[in-house]
């Protein structure tokens, strides 16, 4: 029997979040904010237009002058200003984002004038055929962003846009969250590399390292590749002894947390720090274990280290359900959950009586028609089968009317947890509850996402755009 | 009046497409795959498991022996084997993942068995608790992964768990699409860095350049920055002249493509190549602009430039709707396109009657609840307005029966081209047609993904969990 007692998942996420920090702050420049999270709230330092702008090229204009035929008085370019007030009487030729000229009230676009042949002393001259009302086509000062303005909060994630943003307000030194530095570390006698070819009795290719660093590096961590440790006590504390020396906030481990004898990963975390877990009721990845290590030597400071069962699997799920949290939370994320959306099924499923499971599945839209409730039919269901491969011929989109969408989860096949490829375009982990029989084809499911749905599967048919768009 | 002919996006993103060609292969290793598009069907070129495997820890033994006290004549460890075969009678101590030694036909994992004294001669002795059937626990040889099978197929986007396959496989050098190399470049002459405090007369701070890049890179283009050019016709072309000396694939520039008289972009892309279109009936980004150099000096080879308007909410909206894709087709993806669900408005939105827009907004998942239509009411949209930032306070989640999901769209405000903050915390651009009057909240619009709903704002009380879970 297990010396660790059997606890829940959302149990395991509990403990894993009460003892990750968010860790502390950097300054970074303006092209390494990308992805971060804000550690401080980001002002405005000037007023966005600083001066009155004009919306179109055209013509800075009294609008209480009206149309008719007018004298240019002058130029008004983004970048180059004549500086002559606009009189009544008179207008300026202005440019989209150019300071309106002092006297001006509004601007009238290019396409609602005509250029005339030049005035008796050479000056030039325009038709004005639309009267403009006052304030027209020019942003007053402010109007985007007022100086003082808070645009950006602590605890914001730097997206594309939020880049533009802090380019605008000038905000080119940033304070952000550090990223957490990663180790990843595989063991056992049996793993080699994976560029070994043919194999040697009993070896099997090591796809957890290089795929937990891809997990990991796609999190926006730092990571260090640690190797693969042996089977033995000695081996296996050295590998420990240099992911500390490296000064890794984050170690991951695979293999050696099952019930075998040379199972090293939990006495090993028990000799040096303690073990929170050793044993989670789910499907894959009972065996997962979380320790945290206080590292005296090193100023107290605190290493966690995630012991992921060997089956590939298992640890990618693991890896998704409690590793991913803790570096979301430790690089400043407020919600570092997973999201989860509801979904149907597209097939029956064979429940597990033992254990709930996280059945890798991907996550494609369906169309409920418009005026109709979402009804799971079986034909509905087996037309989404066939694209459930990115790869597999997708038929063309055929215009639909729009109607509400709805997520149908496509199972990846079978589920043993040493069968890597069904986590092969898996975009979700459905949760499935622990029960005899089946839950059929229909049925709603909760599940939480894994990968980008702006590269998941296009529905047969596409979805229709809005009505008259 | 504009030269160009007004088009409308889908003619506008159809053309960019049908210019732009699937990049040639490159061969990287396995950590450079990542976000990759395979050119090469990866084949297994050996079965996994390679030997029949021990699916748990315990004991291989001969299952028509049933239950009982055996010698434990050997041991099978991952990685180690003594190569024994199990007589009737015998049994071996096996870890997961061993090969199962010859004779063995099932394995009962160890919690169903009890250690024994050794026996006279001090060999170790088992109590097996619960017979066997044959097969029981062991993954026979191939049944994971076939020899021969094709893991991923060209066209393929390399994700975490992809990695994983490839090196279960042992592909370490793989064929894939080159990446885009893309260079930015901002114009005019009111543009300023980022860094330049205070604001000069009539300037402004270059929020495009920035943003463009990093959309690029998000993208996994090769990106270069340009700089800014200034509004004269000789520094333009020295610009362009340095992009194409530069062997990039992609120019974006910004600015420089209205109707004032130093918008010089049209003009210059005029002389030196091919204008496919200067005008898009869309708000906002009308202006944009996409043409194509044939660079006879570089073997031919073409360059795609896309002129985007200077108002930065513009070129976001312009980069996302034809930029990308033709980024993701250049990368390999089969579908570059968006991809477009259909969502709930919060709130009633003012139409333009002109042109169809593209509206910013924060999408983020309701719940429907069960046994019920998906209707939307002003009840529902108040309380999901209070969330639409992701820094705001959010409610404790509430357990709920499982009920569909839907999205519901929350307007991230004015929307004039030139508030950049109108794309704060996007993650869709919601196609609103061209119409007078308003279009009531609880409309149901089609929208497109331009950021991963994996970290969009978590609904007030949560989504449910599978019934039983």
């Amino acid at each position: 029997m297990s010396a660790y007692r059997m606890i829940s998942i959302p149990d395991a996420q509990d403990i894993v979040l009460t003892h990750t920090q968010p860790l502390g702050t950097v300054t970074v420049g303006l092209s390494g904010a990308l992805g971060r999270v804000l550690a401080d709230d980001v002002g405005a330092p000037d007023s966005l237009p600083p001066f009155p702008a004009s919306i179109k090229d055209g013509y800075a204009v009294i609008a209480a002058d009206g149309a008719g035929e007018y004298p240019v008085i002058g130029e008004s370019r983004a970048g180059q200003l004549d500086d002559v007030p606009v009189r009544p009487g008179t207008v300026a030729y202005i440019t989209t984002g150019a300071p309106v000229p002092e006297g001006a009230d509004a601007v009238v676009q290019v396409e609602d004038t005509e250029r005339l042949p030049p005035g008796p002393d050479g000056e030039r001259r325009v038709r004005i055929n639309k009267a403009a009302k006052s304030g027209q086509d020019i942003r007053p000062v402010g109007s985007d962003i007022a100086e003082g303005d808070i645009v950006l909060k602590a605890g914001e994630l730097v997206g594309v846009a939020e880049i533009g943003i802090l380019a605008t307000v000038g905000a080119v030194h940033l304070k952000v969250h550090s990223t957490p530095k990663v180790g990843v570390l595989s063991t056992g006698d049996e793993v080699v590399d994976p560029s070994t070819r043919p194999l040697g009795p009993g070896q099997i290719r090591d796809a957890n390292r290089a795929m937990l660093l891809a997990a990991a590096a796609r999190a926006g961590a730092e990571v260090a590749d640690l190797g693969v440790a042996r089977d033995t006590e000695g081996h296996l504390e050295g590998c420990l002894a240099a992911a500390i020396e490296r000064g890794l906030d984050v170690l991951v481990t695979s293999g050696g947390v099952s019930m075998g004898d040379r199972d090293l990963i939990k006495p090993l975390l028990e000799r040096q720090g303690t073990i929170h877990f050793g044993r989670v009721r789910m499907k894959p990845g009972k065996p997962l274990t979380f320790a945290t290590l206080a590292l005296q030597e090193q100023g107290g400071r605190q290493m966690l280290i995630f012991g992921l069962p060997g089956n590939p699997v298992s640890s990618f799920v693991c890896f998704n359900l409690v590793v991913l949290p803790a570096l979301r939370k430790m690089a400043g994320w407020a919600r570092p959950e997973l999201r989860r959306v509801a979904a149907r099924l597209t097939s029956d499923l064979k429940l597990d009586p033992e254990r709930p499971e996280y059945h890798r599945a991907t996550l494609q839209w369906s169309i409920v028609p418009p005026g109709t409730c979402a009804a799971a039919t079986a034909a509905n269901a087996a037309s989404l089968d066939d694209s459930a491969s990115p790869s597999a011929p997708q038929p063309q989109p055929q215009p639909q009317p729009l109607g509400a969408c709805e997520l149908w989860a496509i199972s990846t096949g079978n589920q043993i947890s040493s069968r890597l490829l069904s986590a092969r375009s898996a975009n979700a982990l459905l949760e499935i509850p622990s029960a005899s029989g089946i839950l059929p084809a229909g049925s709603l499911v909760s599940a939480l996402l894994i990968d980008d749905l702006g590269c998941m599967p296009v529905p047969p048919g596409g979805v229709a755009t809005t009505p008259g768009f």
